[in-house]
This record gives C-alpha cells, sequence and structure tokens, in this order.
C-alpha cells in the first residue's frame, strides 16, 4: 500500500470516510479532472461535495489569488475591514443581488456551512422570540448540536450524544404522497395539536445528502406562502443547492420565492476554499454587534477567489450552459433507468445536482465503487446509500461530461451483467 | 470616510464588530505589522486574536504555499487522502506529538475552532454515554450551540435563543479565592448536589475571551487528578493558549498534564488559513466513520502552511526566545501598573498572552483606542472588557515589542494625565 | 352574590376556571344530582371530568369509609403496607384483572392522573434506554412538565415557561384523514426522517380533553402492532376514558389490545377520592425501590371506596346498562344533530363518552351556558371549546338521563330560534 | 409471613419502599401511636414523612368529616365553588395569613407536593420570562420531571430517562463553609460566568430528605435581600417543613423573610387527606383561567379537615407547647451524640424536624431497624442514610416522646455495644 495511505491509517481518527470509498493518494487537480500520486487520471463527477461548482484550481481565480498572496495582501483579518472583503460585498452586490432584486445584508458566520447554518437558526429565534424550527425528514445541515438538531439522519444525530431539541421534523415534499403540506397546515391551524407556532422552516430545495430530494417548485411556493400567512421565517439552506449547481445562482430563483434568510458556502468562494455567508433581510439584521462571530470569518484569500468567481455569473451565458448540459445528463440517466429495468431504479434532482435511486439493496455504492476502478469519482447519498449521485463541475466541456456517463452506464451494464461476481 | 468602509457599513451585517473599533480598511500586513489603505503602518499587537502566532504573510510558508497552488495541488480534499495531507500528519507526529511523548489520534472536524470544540463534545458523550459538560466560568468555547452552551459569557449565550443545556458551570482557578476545586469536588462526591458525573470538563489553560485568566499549574494538576478519579475526560481547549501562545506548542506541557482530548486551530495553519484538528487518545477513537463531517475538513492550503510552520518547533530555541521576550512584556507591564496606581491595574496572563485588567470602567477601551490611534492594534477581553490584551506575533523582533510596549505605556500615561479629556 | 363566591373570588388564584362557568356555591351532591346554597338542584353531566363515573357520594361506599374511619383505620401510610391496600390490590386483582387475563403489577405513583403519566414515561424511558416519547394531537395527560410535554394544548403548553422537549407529536386518527398511521411509520422507518425510535407512544382512546375524538379500533391495533414491531411501548392513558366510561372497564378491551402500560385514576376511588395507580407488564417493572415516590400514594381513604367500587364489575351487568343507555344518549345526539342543521354539528366519542361538535363558533359554550340555567351541568372541550361533552355517571337512571337530554335539546333549540338573543 | 405482605409482594410493583423497612401490616392508628394486624403497638416518630403533623385520626377533626359525609356534602368538586372550600379559604386568611401579615392569593394546584412545586415553577418562569431556576445541593421537591429538576438527590434523577434542564444547583449553606452564597453572588454578578439570572430560587428552609440541613436564619435573610437585588422570584417549599414542623405555621417566619411563592402540602389537611396550596403573592397571580389545572384539586373532604386543623393556631400556645417539647428532644440527641461518641454523630435540624447524622456507615439504616423491633418507627435521610430522623406528632404527649427518646437511647446504646452481633 501507499506510504501516505499508511501514514493516514496510522494518524487520522478512525471517523475519516471517504478514503475508505476512494483509497488513493490524490496530489493534483485541474478542472474537472484529478490524479492521483501512481499519475492515474480521474473524472471528477463528485466536486467536493459541491464545493468545486466550477472545477478544481481555476486559472483565473488562480491567477487573483497567487497575485494576491504575492503582494501580501491581508490573509486573515477577522471582521476587521480589508480591501478584499469591500470588493467582494460590492461584487457579490452587483452581479448577483442586486439583478435578482434582492436586499439582503450579508453576514460572514465562520467560513463552514455549519456556521452559517447556526448563524441562521439562532437568528429567528431571536427576531420571532420562539424556540422551535420546522426541518424537514431527510434534510441535512451540519454536524454541530443547532446544525445536527434539524439534521434528519439518524446515525449522525445519534453522534450527538444528547437529545436534540427545539426542532420539529416535518415531511419533505413527496414524502408520502403529494399532501404532506396538508399535515403540516393542520399542525400549525391546531391549537390541540401539540406543535406550536416555529421561528423558522429551514428547507432546502433539493436534498442532496438526503438522496437528491428535488422539491416541486409548487410545493416550495406553498412553503412560502405558510411561511407568510404565520409570521414563519424561511430560511433556505442553499449551502448545496446553491452557487449555480441547480442551474441558477440560488437554487430558489426558478421557483420563484424570496427567502428570509439564506445560508450560502461551499462553492462560494469558487476556489474550494472555506467560505460562507448569511443573507439576512434588512429587517431582520438585529444582531448586536459580536453577537455571533468566530476566528475564521475574515478568510481573505476566500474573498479574492469568490469575487473572481462571480465573473461566471455577469450574463446568463454559464446558466444556459448548465441548461443545455444537464439536459444530456438527466436524458442519460432517464436512459440508464429504462435500460437495465434490473437496477429498480429512479431518476431524481434537477440541474446538475441528479442521480439514480436505486432500489436494489447495495447496487448504488457498487456502482460508485466500480465507476472509481475505471476513472469516475461519484458518492453515494441518501439514508440508506441507495442513491449514486452526478455532482460534475457546471464548467465541465460536453465530451467530458458524456464520457462519464458512458463509465457509469458501462459500470451499471457490468454490474448487471454479473451480479453475483460484483 | 473610505468608500471600502461605505460598502461595508452598507452590505455586511450589523453584527461586525472590529471594524467597529479599528474604523480602517486594510490592505497589506507583513510578520508583525498591518498597512492600512492610506499608507499607514501599525504594530499588530492582535495577531487575529491569536490566530496569527508567526505573524502575517510569514515567507517561508508563502513560499511552499505558492509552490502548491502553482503546480495545481489538490485544494480541496474533503477526507480524501492527499500528499499535503500526509505530509502534514506525519510532520506533525514526528516534530510535536513524540517529542512530547503524546500518541493522540488526528481528527479534523471542519476548520474552525467552534468545530474542534463541538466534536470533542460529541465524542466525550459517546464514549462516556453520560450528557453533562462541566465547564467553567468566564470559558469561551465557540458559537455554535454545542460550544455556545459551554461559554460562560451572558450576551453571547442569549444570542441562541434558546436554553443551552446539558451543561454545568463551576467556579474557574482564583474565581473567589484558591478553593473553587474544594467546591467541584464535593458537588461530585455528594450524592445528593444534583450534579450528575459528567462525561467531560473542558478547560482552557489560560482564558483569553474570559479576560486573561491563567489558571496555575497546581488548579490543573488537581482538575487532571479529579477527571482521572472519577472517569471524567478531561477536554484542554487550546485553541487560543495554543500553538506557542504561552511559551510552549501546547499550553498544558508546562502543568505536565495530559488531557484526553485537545482542540486546536487559530494558530495551526500557521498562516491565518481555516484549519483545526481535534487530539484524541487512541482508546478513545471510537468514531463511525463519518460520523462527524464537514465540507472544509481537506483544507490543502493549510495543510501546506501548517506543515512548513512546524520548523518553528524543530528544536528548542524557538521556546527559549519567547520566554525571553514574555519576559520584557510582564515586566513592563507590571511597571506600567506601579507606575499608574490610578488605573488601579493587575497584570495577568502567561507568556505571550498577557493583559492588564483595570478597575476603572471603560478605562481599557480608552487604552486600546488611544494606542490604535498610535499605530498599535490590540483589543480588549473580559465579561466587562475590563482587561487589555497584548498577544504581539510570538516571532516579533525585540526592539519592536519594546516599540508597542511603550506605545501602549505612553497611552496609559496619556489617559491618567488628562482623564477628562478622554 | 353569594358571601361564599366572594370569599373565593377574594383570596383564591385567578386561575380558578369551572368557578367562572358554573357560578354557583355546591353544597350537596348525591349520585348524579348536585345541590347548590340556594338549594336548587342539578343534573350532573359533569361528573367531576370523569372522576365521578359511579356518581356522588355512593351509598356504599360511603357506608364503607365511614367504616374505616370511625374505626380508626389508618389513612395515610406512604408505601407501607396495610390491610386497606392489601384488600384493594387482591380484589383489583380478581374482578379486574384476571377474568381479562390481565397480570400486570400495580404501581401507586401518587394519587393524581398526572402522577401515573409521569410515572409511566419515566419508567418506559428506563427500561428502553431512549429519550423520546410519540404523543397524539389533542392528547391531555397532565400539566407537571413531563405529562405537559405530552399534551397538545398549546394554552396549557406555554404555561410551561420553557421549551417542552422529547417528545414527538404525531396525528391521532382522523386528524387529516384514514392514513395518518401511514406518516407515523415512514417517519419510523426511514432512518433519514430525524425521527428516533421512541421509548413509547402514550395514546388515549378516546380523546377527552381534545375533543371527544374516538380512535377506530383499527387504528388501536395498528398503533399496538407498530409498537411490538420497531420494540415501542405501548402506554395507555386511561385516566379519562378508563374505569366504564367507554362501556368497559378498560376503555381499550373492545379494542383487543393490551398495553405495556396503562393510566388510571379519576374514577378508580369511586367516591370522588384522589388515587391513580400505573399498571406495568411484569417484565418491565424494573424500578428501584423508592426511585418513584410520593407523600400520599397510601390513600387509605380511597383504597377502602376505591374496593368497594369494584362490585359494580363483579358481572357484566354493569356493563350492559352501560351499552343500553349510551345508545339512547347517542341516538338522541344524532337527533339533534339532525333537527338543528343550523349547528353544523358531528356526533363524536363512544359509549358514556359522548359530545356533539359544531362548527359554529361560541355556539358550544352557549349551548352549556343555557343548560346550567336550566339545570344541567355540562362543560366544553376541544382546541377551540367547540365540543359540548357529556359526562353523566354511568349509573344514572334512565328517566333522568332521558331528562337531562331533553334539557340539552330544549337549549339548543332555543339557542338556534332566537341566536341574536343569545 | 403475613398473607397481606404476600398479597402485597405479589401485586404491587417493586418500586415500593418503606414496606422493605417496616414489614408489618398496619391496620389501625390514632394520634402518635400505630397498630399492626398483629396488635403490636408503635410510636410513630415517622409522622408519613411530615403529613401528619397533628398525629393520626385526630378526633376533632375526624368528627367534623363524618359529619360532612353523613350529610352528602360535595366530595369533588374540581375548582367549582363549595362551602367547603370557602370556608377553609375563609379560615386559612384569617388564622394563618391576615396575622402574619401576609396577602398571599390561594391557588390549588392539585392535591400533591409536586404538584404545588411544579405550579411554582411555572408561574415564576411566566411571570419573568427566563427559563432557570436555582434550587440547592441537598433539596427535595418531588418526581414529577419538573419538580425532579429542581431534586438533588442522584438515583432519583437518574430515574427520569432524560436529561434534567433549566436548572442551576448552588450549594446550600454550609455546604462547604460558610461562604456558599459568595459564590452564588459572584455567578450572578459576573456577565461571563455561564449562570443566567435565573426565574426563581427554591429553597427549603430546612432539608428533610436531604438529611436534616437547617439553614441559618442568616443565610436565608441573605438569599432574600439576593433575590429582592436581582429580581429574582423567591420560592419557599415548605412542603415538609411547614404547618408547624419547625415550631412556627411556615418555616420561614422565625428567619424573617416573605416569600414570593409559598408551597404547601403534606400537613395541610390535617387528617393525612391530599391537600395542596401554591400561595402566590398578589402582583404575581397573572395565570389565565385554567393555565393549570388537576382533576384533584377540589378534594372537600381535605378542605373540612383542613379547616379543622387550623384551630390549633388560632392563639400561640401550639407553638409554645411545640418549642417545649423540641428543646427536650434536641437536649436527648445533644446527649445521645456525647454518650456515644462512637457513633461519631452530629445532631442537626430545628424544631420537631430533627435528627443525627452519623460518619459510621450503614449506622443510622441500624438504628431504625432497632428502634422498629422496640415498637418505633423512624426513617433514615440524607443522599446516604447517613441521618436518622425524628419527626414525632407535634402534639405528643411529653410523656411519650420521652419514652420514644429513651428506645433510641436503647437503640443506640445496643449497637454501640455489641457492633458485631449488628
Amino acid at each position: 500500500m501507499s506510504k501516505n495511505i499508511d501514514i493516514i491509517n496510522q494518524h487520522e481518527s478512525v471517523v475519516r470516510s471517504y478514503i475508505r470509498n476512494f483509497p488513493t493518494v490524490f496530489t493534483k487537480a485541474k478542472k474537472h479532472k484529478m490524479w492521483d500520486e501512481n499519475g492515474k487520471e480521474y473524472l471528477d463527477f463528485f466536486s467536493g461535495a459541491g464545493a468545486l461548482n466550477y472545477g478544481h484550481n481555476d486559472d483565473h481565480m488562480k491567477k487573483k489569488l497567487v497575485d494576491y498572496i504575492m503582494s501580501d495582501g491581508i490573509t486573515h483579518s477577522l471582521d476587521m475591514a480589508s480591501t478584499a472583503k469591500a470588493e467582494f460585498l460590492q461584487k457579490f452586490h452587483d452581479v448577483i443581488l442586486k439583478p435578482r432584486e434582492l436586499d439582503y445584508k450579508v453576514m460572514f458566520p465562520g467560513p463552514t456551512g455549519t456556521n452559517t447554518v447556526e448563524s441562521a437558526l439562532k437568528l429567528a429565534r431571536k427576531v420571532t422570540g420562539r424556540t422551535d424550527i420546522i426541518s424537514f425528514t431527510g434534510g441535512f445541515h451540519g454536524m454541530t448540536i443547532g446544525s445536527l438538531s434539524v439534521t434528519g439522519n439518524s446515525m449522525k444525530r445519534q453522534g450527538a450524544g444528547i437529545p436534540l431539541q427545539n426542532t420539529v421534523t416535518m415531511a419533505y415534499d413527496n414524502y408520502v404522497d403529494h399532501d404532506t403540506l396538508v399535515y403540516l397546515e393542520r399542525f400549525l391551524e391546531d391549537k390541540g395539536s401539540g406543535v406550536a407556532i416555529p421561528a423558522a422552516m429551514i428547507v432546502e430545495t433539493v436534498q442532496g445528502e438526503g438522496g437528491i430530494n428535488a422539491a416541486r417548485f409548487e410545493w416550495l411556493q406553498q412553503i412560502e406562502e405558510i411561511c407568510r400567512r404565520w409570521g414563519i421565517l424561511l430560511i433556505i439552506d442553499d449551502v448545496q443547492a446553491g452557487i449555480g449547481r441547480t442551474g441558477t445562482f440560488f437554487s430558489f430563483e426558478a421557483a420563484g420565492i424570496k427567502p428570509d434568510i439564506v445560508c450560502l458556502s461551499k462553492s462560494l468562494s469558487g476556489y474550494g476554499l472555506p467560505l460562507a455567508v448569511t443573507l439576512i433581510k434588512p429587517e431582520l439584521d438585529i444582531w448586536k454587534p459580536g453577537e455571533h462571530n468566530g476566528t475564521f470569518r475574515g478568510n481573505n484569500h476566500a474573498f479574492v477567489t469568490a469575487t473572481a468567481a462571480l465573473d461566471y455569473w455577469k450574463d446568463d451565458s454559464f446558466e444556459k450552459e448548465i441548461h443545455e448540459k444537464s439536459e444530456i445528463m438527466y436524458n442519460t440517466l432517464q436512459k440508464i433507468v429504462t435500460d437495465y429495468p434490473e437496477i429498480k431504479g429512479e431518476v431524481r434532482g434537477r440541474g446538475f445536482m441528479v442521480g439514480i435511486a436505486s432500489e436494489v439493496e447495495g447496487l448504488s455504492a457498487k456502482v460508485t465503487a466500480k465507476c472509481f476502478e475505471s476513472g469516475l469519482i461519484m458518492e453515494t447519498a441518501g439514508p440508506n446509500d441507495e442513491v449514486f449521485k452526478l455532482f460534475p463541475a457546471l464548467n465541465i466541456p460536453k465530451e467530458d461530461l458524456i464520457k462519464g456517463l458512458e463509465i457509469i452506464d458501462e459500470s451499471v451494464k457490468h454490474l448487471v451483467k454479473d451480479p453475483v461476481a460484483n
């Protein structure tokens, strides 16, 4: 085995996970490709679980970052003012918020997804004076106690070691049928239901870890309408589905809703560097100075690359490109499901956030393992890892997208032909 | 006012704080100095609240980082294996753990201080099957719900919007007198005390945010002894006091104790980049794969600079240098307290983590404001901001350290002379 | 106004409630009748909210009680042994448990409904090592924090002043439709639902305070089946529906289910004296001695009357009598609903636990007020007090039952005719 | 063995406790004496754990009770008005509250100690809008989740099966030394202590279950003063120490303090019947009607006996009698401690609530067992059952008090002489 794998196995905690599925040592990465220490090349259909929507080490961002470092630009600034930060704020406003008629205030809650979710929950409770948050089945929001309380996965929840409180789980769209909101509303309007009017609902428009479940726009619109009617804040956790992954910068744009609070992280920095923001409607921005803080909320390297990444959104060409390629992806997956009925598959998702859920136990893990052998990296999702999940870089060239899809098709075919051997 | 300040005031959430104390825009930084957009130079006695113990943009680390970026080294790897990670693990073992006869497993819990604290609390509860954590008055551990539950500051706690649970606060060393552990032990041994044997105690050896309170070594040794006797895990939160800040790599070395779990972040990456580790005694490393995870737990830029930073610890010369300079600092502060009895000051802390607590309300804020005018950056600490806190880079040249101390002396003198004008 | 009413208004807390609906002073009561200080006679269709199923001051029980008192029988015995207690235990076993093939252990958890519910929840958590309890919309279980946590009413819940925890509310039968258990099961079987397998479910077979909602036997059987399948304990709270109120001693007999734990109180003593028991399957009886206790768990006066009350259940004649009269009641209510379509009424309940829910806001309160004027006492129920609720003594003579029903019919008629005046 | 003991062992839950220490079957009781089914007579120095301060079956109360029952007086009235209730309220005001210049409103929260404690905690949280309650080491307040959360005993707490929340335990008087309030105040005034200003403190002036710990009056006065200064409500739980047990009707009278809320139960009814009240300063009586309720809050039998019992307090003769006899008791216990240094005893308590704490493990249990043999009933208390506790009826004749004390002296002597045989 590799000496480096040895080192990791010897020194790193057993909590490590992806190294178990992708047992090799990566050294280099560019755009939608990665290379390991043996020089083997991989197509990356994983993209850092959505943190690398623009691929690896994008040249434009790289240049900006190296120039900044070479000029001894300030690296770590807490929430003091820096030029890098001001530039990011201005451009984020000009390129993203203003054209979409959104006037959010930008909070830097610490650089990770769970930081932004925790800040959103705290603010919602502070604004409303209520304690409960409604979250949804299949939701994934993070690993710290506040975020974990609104996360559905039972293995992760048990990791808390304490009862997780002040949250109520409701059924996501299509959980049982199309009527999940009938239940939700009944609980809210009935004064004897045991469910209090919550501070907020926290929703992913497409659930990633939960198994690539895409809510219908109609469902999202109804959620917004219910929130408005009852004075409940609507938090969209766009950590995974945002930054173009579903085809638009924010995942909720196509549904036509305007959340009260939005959580962004993962691909926000563009380069895979830690960065997160919490977007807050101005009238809700009632924090005391420093009431929520964090050491790495001023990660200027990430400001620099994030600012560069916004160039992708200056006009609608990128959206169109994503849309076009996502159709290819979707159609190919549909074909796989049709061609191989043995896998009892269902295509899920929207945009560049798609996958196949298979009712055959263990199949998805086998597909991803087979793909890895063939030089394609892809992960599983869902409570029983029943989904294999395609997360290519949004700017992957069409030919390499097709090449990747062929590897998947071949892997499925291989497994279907010779189930015993696998 | 600066256009960039305008931008920030307009777009960033009111939660921003340090910009209020240091109302200028920083552009460049090197070693122990910073420059704003007007070209004004500052001595940095703040060091990113302890995240920049080696100063800004250290040339050695910078070179390693730029080389890595230029070679398209993998930037974001979740917890897949990368050469950058393996190198960090090996060197951390060789340079830090092995010489200190520590055999911790290294967990990457996400890149911030609150991530490592949350992982430590979760693991302690999982290992022991108990729910309570004992924390201490004046403790600061983070802003997410788990970490906030063990943090003392009432303004921050109220920010949670929910009751914070599963924790018991005990009196830190010297809280009332030297007998705080008599109370603690009585609570533990009395079956009618209402305090259950906890999963863990979480302790800072020197409390930073809490007001630069340094626990006596004897107190820390007794804490360890109590933990051993009752089967309680000892978590040292070394996020702020670690990485040399008190004079040794770990702040607990001089006390001769061996915690069960150690939390490190802030200066770990050396360059101000987000990185954190949770160090775990091997027999406690019982996580399930992926039971705690996080998108940015594989921040390879930070691995590269962190590895380079470890060169500071290859022999004991750095420790000696810190020790020598810390004596200068401590003696100067003692002299200030003696020279200006009007400030009713008390020198606190140890190593490069020192300050003066003043009983004169508002004085510390005035001192830091005056210093800022004079080109020195320094923050306040303590529940009532009653302490001004000196956190220079550990590798600051002696002459600039003295220069900074002179600015402080001048500022105090100025305020004492003309209290009305200030 | 009455001097006694004055005294009460002056000295008793504003929390008092029924005195507001029945503003007179009661002095005497016998069987199904009450008299106030003015000598006015009332038919009692309220029966102490189900605590007086055998009517007031039953002569047989009264004689036993007075004899016991006159002989200086021990009154208060905590859980020391007394002859009165032993006699109750033996007779309860012989007359109630054995014929029904139930072998429960009997716990005396304190003399009120909330005591038995709290003991049941504690035991379920202790036995399973789990923390959550599933309760149901519309459920009412008591006012102490544990019981209140499983109670649905939002006004009562807010009275807690703290978030109520460790419980999950699911939809009771017919809450939205007949499929409520499809949702419940989906939540249990989905590892990503955010709902953990609970320690227990606590269910009323007919919800009294919740608005006289009678679950279908099929629903109850499915609940039992789900509990068995997942190793969840089934607690039936029979405090209000038990002791004959639905036609059988236990309310769950007709559904053919065997709960793991049963809560009884209210009419258990027969005479309106405080008494409660928690019935526990022998294999679950793992309490430590004194782990749950209470000063009034040995209320011997209540043992004496409870023992006497069991004579009602020596053969099946009482059940038959209840059944016959309940048909009269049910049919009359159906006729009222049909005769007065203006009240938009729906008949609810089963046995001697019935009522009419009216969609006309405020109507039920007006009906009960009008009845009170006419000498009939009856209360409202449901989250919006939309139900008027008939709870006559089970042994009320047929002619007085009919007389009471006529008063109700008259009251409704009166209100329908002249809605303005009312 | 007795047939009745057999019945109980066979049918009652293993949670039963006192029957284990007093393994006989009681049939009859009068004043300060009890008889078992074998006709053996016992002196009762236990008094129903404080529920029988006037002894068993007091003739005056008995006559009133039987007359009431014979006249078919209303037995169970919820919180409807009854003459029995009005008479109790008026007399309680005239005999108890008015002469002591107390103007509390009287709430009937359900008939047991835990009911009144739960209502007090709820009201304190409602009034202040805060969630935390400060309770004290050694405190005992009840077995339902709210009351259990403020109870110290770890075995009882573990019986909850869930973490007990929203409470902070502080050191009772003399817990470590006389300075426990220095700690308490420091925690309150320090904004970084992690302890929020609570809704209330709940205190017993003498802790019964906790081991007969009597707080100094000075300590109680300081507690009151701290509560006033910080706007914290002061709840005195007088369930066990009240109704004359310490020599005055309320246990706090001698300390000269005026609590905001007082909890009474146990001996309130005088006859051992379940009854409790929560006394509330008028300005705090902000309940909504029915916001806290309970089936047995109108236990008229108890109103009748409680009213009769108040005759004991019409003048100060009863207080004087208690005082005189308590001196005999206290002096005898002091003599026992002096005469038998082997028991390493300490006399504790005040009034008729006294005991000896012995450092010899298991000794107190042996003393009570030996006394039981000799015809005296007495229980142990304290977290390790290290105290034997004398709770005679307050109206015990001097000669029988002395006789009981002689039995105790003899038992101790016997054990000291022949420790092996015991």
